[in-house]
């Protein structure tokens, strides 16, 4: 594989493996988190299977990724079937499998998706672009966690809500706000938004100001920007936002918005989270 | 089939056909919309095929339903696959199918879900229920159209944002809250909890004041409360809010949240809905 690709490039790379539907991946060190690779790099993964797919209609309209287990070292299977093709949608399912050690494959992600041929229609924002400090004037932050690779792939300026510094237990808020891209800045596509939708660490983290083990367990990406909408956005920083909505016996739900830095809504997304204690 | 089950537990009756995870159902007259049935009754559907299944691990958590064709008239069959079973979780793949004119079965849904054992934890709302008008206050009102069956299977008392009742185009927000319950009452459970997550008429309609085309592509449910949450919201009426976020090119969505009648959230919602013109 050329070293001179974006690691981004590099991470979602797969190859058909000559069996219907099925591509072959390698998860990426380059997007390690703690115990498997950024679920954002997975999601952007099986974005990759769908628009690779021969019979792919349309482009990603939405996506719901399930994470039943963390993807392991080494290579992988994604399954994308289009099991329902329309005169202008197409609903996919997939799955991620990696063989246990006996070599029998285990599914490690499912999830759902759906592609479409758009047109342009009256189309209005009932979530504008909140008012924000422009992203040149927010100071670019470090990596939060050495740990977790991933952390170095994105350039990351919080506006509000950055990580509590000191793990004191107040309560506060879950409203977090930044402006984000690729690290080093790369063209918006389909993929690396779905990627960038994963970007914000646990609501629990920030609402307790106590940091429990917490892995998402579902996500889904709604796509509204179009070909037109991502090349505009380019590979300027995005506005990203996230606030938590129900911490109840073990799970919180977020709600999520993303937005070029011209204020068009590129994605909205949520995702439900597991949290100790 | 008795007769004296409540309409909603005639809808989601499904019997084992011998197949493994596979489920016969009926597609319910009592919840029949334009050209199929309510969203709403196909996802409880769903949910009535997971906890009916021998191998379910815990209560539903997250689901995600995505209508890739009208369910038409008849039976249909459900595929629940519980396709990784953790210590705690659980992840399934699901698949409703009907056959075509020459008797092939072909999918109409697909679905993910999460089941869950919960354990309490600390616990926190960062969405709290809005100060609204009590239900008593509010005016019950008869169902919307009459030519929408599944309407007389809901009491709707409208606190905010009901249908326009001239198309006159005028543009507004598209905030909707409403108190709502099963007609007649029933208790509340997983099923009847996702079956009403999907209520609202659509978006489009209220923030531009005309009837457009519209339909559900893809819900996903978010289930915060557990048994001892459903058990306290019985057979009252809950607070169901929906707001659209983005109207882009043939598809809205929108988030939704389900309080009980004391505050407790529910469930939070979201969906992606087409739209013509």
């Amino acid at each position: 594989m050329s070293t001179d690709l974006h690691p981004f490039d590099r991470a979602v790379a797969l190859s058909a493996t000559g069996v219907p539907n099925q591509y072959q991946g390698t998860a990426s060190p380059d997007y390690w988190n703690m115990v498997g690779p950024y679920g954002g790099i997975t999601a952007a993964s099986l974005v990759q299977a769908i628009q690779q797919h021969p019979q792919c209609l349309g482009d990603p309209l939405s996506i719901t990724v399930n994470y039943a287990a963390a993807v392991g070292p080494g290579t992988f299977e994604i399954d994308a079937n289009p099991v329902r093709t329309n005169r202008s949608t197409q609903h996919w399912l997939l799955t991620i499998t990696q063989p246990d050690a006996q070599g029998q494959p285990q599914v490690v992600t499912t999830a759902t998706a759906v592609t479409a041929v758009r047109r342009q229609t009256w189309s209005v924002s009932d979530m504008p672009m909140p008012e924000v400090r422009a992203a040149a004037e927010v100071e670019r932050v470090p990596p939060l966690f050495k740990a977790s690779e991933w952390l170095t792939r994105y350039e990351m300026r919080f506006v509000d809500g950055i990580l509590p510094r000191d793990e004191d237990g107040a309560e506060r808020d879950s409203l977090t706000r930044l402006w984000v891209r690729d690290n080093p800045p790369r063209p918006l596509d389909f993929a690396s938004l779905a990627a960038v939708s994963d970007v914000f660490f646990p609501r629990a983290w920030l609402r307790r100001a106590k940091r429990v083990p917490a892995g998402t367990v579902s996500i889904t990406v709604y796509f509204h920007a179009g070909r037109e909408e991502l090349a505009a956005a380019g590979d300027g920083l995005l506005l990203a936002q996230a606030r938590g909505q129900e911490f109840r016996n073990g799970f919180f739900d977020q709600t999520a918005q993303l937005w070029s830095q011209s204020g068009q809504m590129l994605a909205t997304s949520h995702q439900i989270v597991y949290y100790k204690e």
